[in-house]
């Protein structure tokens, strides 16, 4: 499988930890490639930064249309996740969907440990959006500027951690998520300090797509993720988003 | 009130269906401009056309920045509207949330007639990230392909009306949206033929806006729709969407 | 437009402040009634509080029918509200429903204010009844014996300020509104004191009444806000409300 | 124990029903008084009809203080039960209420059968209030004018069990609610006719109030069913609501 | 009415604490029968721990089907009530489901005070499976390791009663539950230092078994409720359970 | 990994379906093992049968502990999933609930089709117990006596095909689950029939398992899914259940 992983922030330093992450988890027939928008901002915490991500993630999955056999939405909150499971021919995972979908297969109530206030709206209603409000525990977060999000997972760790077993503790959780991209990886190294499972977005996205890859579900050709009835457009000649649109193109590409 | 009315699809027969039916309910102090999408579908009927929409609403609210004192995004399903209102220093309403408030004080059960069958499934999403699915007495729809948006009230009138009789009597009913910018002014030319009240979105996001902007609420600094954090950014220099991200900008607009 | 504004309390000093902020937002076109009821309570806390509030609204709107375009009841919790919308010809707004479906359109999570804890659940429940719970971040209140509703605002306005605070921080308020018809008129001269914009109930219903006027939605014949079935009654005759039951009256009135 | 059973509506030949079924169930130990409402309507619909019924309930509860030990409202839709919990020293039941309450212990899915459609949408309504929604399998309902609602039972039997038969084949049924005080008794004349069990509410409300006398619960005087605060009040004098109002009369009742 | 009341748990002190609370409140004509689990564990916390007291619950009805008139799970969490519910002919009763359906006859928010931290996440589930979590105001918990089931609510009763002022003061709790068998009986005694009606497991399953068994509910015969289908079975030949699953047997019993 | 996969119904044929639709999926490393209850019935309808089965399932896991790495509960409904997963050291993965989660990364909406009219409730429940009910779009299922469970997909294909194009014309389904072991691997031979993706819920489980086993997540030790604290028991001695219950042995296990 080519799993074309796709960081809809412009944050490169945040892409190498992701990689970094999925690598490890990869199976070895599991070829991945990178990808980081070049348009947006450096880590995604509310709604309108989400319609940047999405934009930008669907300009870079509309570039590479056929060179992917599945695609991850590598930020969490996952923007453009439902928009591109409607136009692409192949699955596509999310970073908090996955992880969502994981936990809930560990444990009854979920916890999640975010990087900022600011961001847990945005979470909240994703986590809306995919029906499951009533499995969450509780949302708790770091309250401070971030310097770098990159590096947010080193600066914190101590913090949480505790966070984490503040969430047990207060929240009832019986499973942890630690969200976000920047925190990539960090599931791993704390795991062993922690009263219950903890999942990781990354690695819960890569795992699921080689699932749904190797489940080889048709493509939908009714109902809500069917391709959009084509119909006139404007705009988009010259751009790769035409890919999506237009079905001429579509049918070359399919 | 200066109101930008921003179609985010590139169908000018709509937006001239929009401009006629918000410049019937508008008052005398309420100075319309219109603008219609250059990018993006001819009509919006799915999740990913909407985040065309969104984007392209985005990028007409930044161009015109400082040109108006509330902004109407002027489809149903409100394509860009959370996301708008984080960033915008004026009220912005949006046709689906204005007709869902201004009907929900007319009638308890609220029932949908949309132009689609594709449609149904991303305005039952919308509604249910309005919090307000428990209104809902279902969505009725046509059930054909459409030729022409914007003669889709005059073809399908008799067959619309059907619709919503049907909505009153096997859903439970109590008041009606005509739901689509393709259906503006469609609730005042057939309300004498309906057995309960039937509500517009464009006239309901056109009072709407006139009352949010007589109330004067101040603008959020803190909350989920405060100014999203400023933040290291890329690829937006030179676009006018520079204009909702960067500080710097943002003061002098402000 | 005639507006009826009936307070459902006996309190003439609320009559006043309910006023007050009425003139301030009305139109020049809205010329404004008051009604305050002769029967009942102070300020209603309690379902059956509100039982009375409602029956004396019921009696008052039914006095003076034929006499206004649109009638408000000015109690927090709306009592009579959807009761009084089944049987009158015009539109009937509330302060909690209009303030609910205005804040709506400023925020996703609704903070409420309120002027003491036993009010508090009565307001959960008229919240749940307009079917928007999952909306509401918390309600916040005032914990003592309150000497006269008609000087709450002034007495306590450092505590309210600071309950609103505390909504905006800890609940993750994202609109708060200033609940209770004693409160009328706080929102507009705190407002610059808080993070988030705040909604007043009389202003909201005054400028709701005012788009469902214009609007002009027609009278249900059908639904459950059609007119009751006509059927034997007893026990009315000579009283105002046999205007509102009796097929005969109904008619001429109508 | 002293059971006062309360008629909300005007119609003594329903109070007739209501008392043969009552006295059927009733132990020998239980004392049944009957009471009509004089003022309101033949059979209540509505929710302004369920409003005027309330202010009957609550006028004949508040003349008759002192004399009964438990107090039934004898009405489906329970109109003024939650209020009069509030503010009299003993057990009040309703026929919904009680019905749902003892339905939920015979299967998981109840389905209601009612007598007219206009009356569906007040019951859903109630069965809203008392949280228990995702519980009802649906309402089904006789679709004509009812000429007197004390034949009822008589005038419809074969299609009230044949509504039974379907609530029970398309809407996974479990077990059956015939809902209205013009049924009372119904249940048992029919059950043998049906394939689930099938509870009337009137026999329900007899038990059950019979259930919280025998429980001798104390009286609430904290939380939202204790004695609403006492406060001004006006217009009450005179009038036997006065009792249910006053601290001193309270008092003297308590 | 024969009762046989079953403790799914090895507790026999448990069991004379259930039965002592049971003949406190049962009728001069409801002859009450005790049974202690002879598999299984000493208290029940958890959901692995509820299905040994289902099984063990199911194996002492089906031992004794034919000696009695209703049946009465005698657990908090009501291991065993549903599916027993779809064999016996009898009805069956649970504490949690009795003491909240009679509790919610007595207040809208129902808190729960229970003996343990683990045991809430199990006792949650219960009530959302009875589809009432919308009436929940809190859980609050004992929260040390408990010695002996039997003293528990000698041991900790002071710390019980302010964990039910607790549930009223911060959780806006109308009516309080005392969970588990262990302390039967002790809503009783402490009642009277509580500010809101306090229900007990025991009473209020043995009140409802004495309603359901005098209202006579027919047996399903369709719907989920009716008796599972006939089918091939194995290895519960020589058990008592075999006379709840084969079709000879049953209807020998029947 | 060594996968125990327990057919909790006592049908060897159709353990058979369940292994031969595993085989097909199973990663080269994954060891599968199959064990079919020998205490219970030939399928699972109802929630009776799926305590039987449950407890068939308990009593396998405890006896192989220590000789698989994941456990699969492979009866649609998962008896005694959330149960074993309190008191196992490994991941435990269910039909149902991997069905849901993959079917949740491919469509909005889920539609069932199932093969009986009685086992729909019980399925429902467990939905619901998911917390994932609003995801449902409906279930659907085959209206007859099944002569064997293992011939049902060969016996019925034609009609579940047709339930599943009724699931996606009528409910508005996303994406469908062929629900019940006895229909294992039929998604895979009818999947090119459909108009949307089909999951199967031996192929989900068994790769939802895999995913679970290569991420390692810790046993919880808090929470609700810790093992449940140690306490006395009785009547397990002798049986491989004390495996599961008591410390000592526990230890010995771990």
């Amino acid at each position: 499988m080519r799993l074309l992983i796709v960081n809809p922030n412009i944050s490169s330093g945040v892409t190498d930890l992701i990689e970094a992450e999925a690598r490890r988890v990869a199976r070895a027939d599991t070829e991945i490639q990178m990808a980081t928008a070049t348009i947006g901002v450096a880590y995604i915490e509310t709604r309108f930064e989400a319609l940047l991500g999405a934009y930008a993630a669907a300009t870079i999955a509309s570039e590479r249309v056929g060179q992917y056999d599945a695609l991850m939405v590598a930020a969490f909150g996952d923007p453009g996740l439902l928009e591109l499971r409607e136009v692409l021919d192949v699955p596509v995972v999310g970073m908090t969907e996955a992880a969502l979908m994981t936990a809930a297969q560990l444990g009854q109530r979920i916890g999640i440990v975010a990087i900022s206030r600011r961001i847990t709206a945005w979470y909240r209603e994703c986590i809306e959006r995919y029906g499951v409000l009533g499995r969450l525990a509780g949302i708790r977060h770091l309250d401070g500027p971030l310097r770098d999000p990159s590096t947010v997972q080193d600066d914190y760790a101590a913090r949480l951690v505790e966070l984490c077993h503040e969430a047990v503790q207060q929240d009832g959780t019986d499973v942890l998520i630690l969200a976000g991209a920047p925190l990539a990886g960090l599931a791993r190294s704390v795991a062993h300090r922690l009263p219950v499972p903890v999942v990781d977005g990354v690695s819960s996205a890569l795992a699921q797509a080689e699932v749904l890859t190797r489940l080889r579900p048709i493509r939908a050709t009714k109902g809500s993720f069917a391709k959009p009835p084509l119909k006139p457009h404007s705009g988009l000649s010259g751009t790769s988003l035409l890919h999506l649109v237009d079905g001429d193109i579509r049918t070359q590409q399919g």
